[in-house]
């Protein structure tokens, strides 16, 4: 049967935890194929000035194993 | 005094993690009144194509139990 | 070496996770210089007739103790 | 073999922990036949003018499926 | 979009964990249509005479609300 | 739209879990003002001469910041 | 310097959480010299009749190791 | 009332999981009177030439105290 | 001393627990050389037609990194 | 009874964990009196150059609330 | 297939996190023959005029059960 | 916006829990470029003749993805 593979990658954005979710799985994409679904494992960011400068979120990645 | 039940529900919006949760209070409050809170207890989602297809939160949503 | 501080902040907002977040960390920096990094411990939030009325998002905000 | 079901009931209380416990689990009893056990998943509360005003206790509930 | 609820139950077997899950599966799906998925939240069981007499293993159901 | 701070306090208490809790609110109270809900984050004691001599609660309290 | 180690006891009551907490330490000091501290690992308990039977509460007992 | 204890134990085999569980039962029976349950702590194991080499499952096992 | 690394892999099966670990490990010994070991850290599955008709287990392999 | 109040810290040094937890402790005591103990939350760090140029690590600090 | 024990102790130490772990083997390997294994489950300590003058770190020792 | 990749290593030392921590980065640094922080996840270690033998530290560690 199928098997999987998880890696974790951190999106990063200046706008929404959504946004670095869709840089992760879209920075990913261009070395993997197949990537299928993500969980996010943690958000946490940068602040400057008195301000949210960054969201940056690691997301889990799995992806098909090619056999 | 009061008790309240809590129920796992999966909100699912192609847009953003605040979507997929207020999707699931909606869906949940055509049957259930008097929902009052909601807790995230995981965010995932699918991918297809290199990019994000939906965003999945698992939100438990608090209601009051009429007595 | 350098020491840094955390702190707990609940920000809300009636439109996203993100900007729930922003408010947190806004509002800590009128009274602690130097925030410099977010990080989230809890998503939650209120429900008023069937929709979501307010998100609340505990952060961990840290920032460098001055000496 | 046998089957069980756990629901999530938050029981609340002036006095105790236990109180808080037994009112949710008593609530749950109206409704549900065969609760056998119970396991608590958070403890929190409200407080008003400086005092504890009621202790939330989120409990599993599980009990028998009838098939 | 669709909206997923996950209920929690308890399938027992003198056998193996798959078992268990097995009937806990099985079980919920007499009352639940379109069961889709199941995690495991717990694994533990009764002893009797020095000898496992049953697994009890929790798993969430997560299903499609039909809307 | 509102903040909130969370602060950690232990308060113990010779009698029980509830008698801690309540003490560590009325004693954070002094110096905070608008303490609106707790949290319990730990739960331990001491011990002397084979019984309990005292409930050491860890509760996380959470306050309005005025602005 | 000093080791200490760590057990688990179940202790139960029908009354409240720190009777079984006091059960619990008051029954390991029978074989146990030096108990000095404890730490609530988990809250749970039996329910008859739609009323609970028992509060069962297990905690990590610890004490000096004598060299 | 009673009181119980835990330990952990893990067992190990090179079938399967349920007969790890089985095996620490059995072995720890051998020495503990009334074991009457088990909680699954952790599931592990060894892997020699590219295969499962043994399936290791520390399990705490909870039996009365004979006063 | 040795260096390891640890990946993620998701094993399935139609059969049980223990049968998707070791597709797990099968498959990525295809890639990996020197697994010795793996961590369980999750169990979930697909369930069509009111049966289990896959489980999915989610293991860290560790194998030592060649100098 | 007394009553404790717990802050978090993060202390950091380039040599060990041990320095970090010391440098923390240190820190913290010249504007906070009484502190009595630490617990460790997180261990982490910073790398430059292919090697580890700063420990952090959060502690969380206990010290007696002078009434 | 061989059994394996877990004990919880805590090794204390002036100096750091490892002399701590040193301690706890050493003093448990005493009156324990074969642990094979150690696992840290939480760093604490003591601190005393504003410094840390104690380690203590929960370790779980592994050895084989002799049958 | 950069996208950074977290992969586990698990470094180990004779010495030190730090020393584990230096040998994992500079280990993974031969292999991968721009390391720019660690994340401890776990501690444990081999024990041999009643001493420990290896400190065995798994480490998250995070570099820069370069596009």
């Amino acid at each position: 049967m199928a098997t999987f593979k998880k890696i974790e990658v951190v999106g990063t954005s200046s706008k929404s935890v959504a946004d670095a979710i869709k840089s992760a799985v879209a920075s990913a994409s261009k070395s993997v194929r197949n990537v299928s679904w993500f969980e996010v494992a943690e958000i946490r960011g940068a602040v400057k000035g008195g301000e949210v400068s960054e969201f940056q979120v690691t997301v889990r990645l799995g992806f098909k194993v090619e056999s």
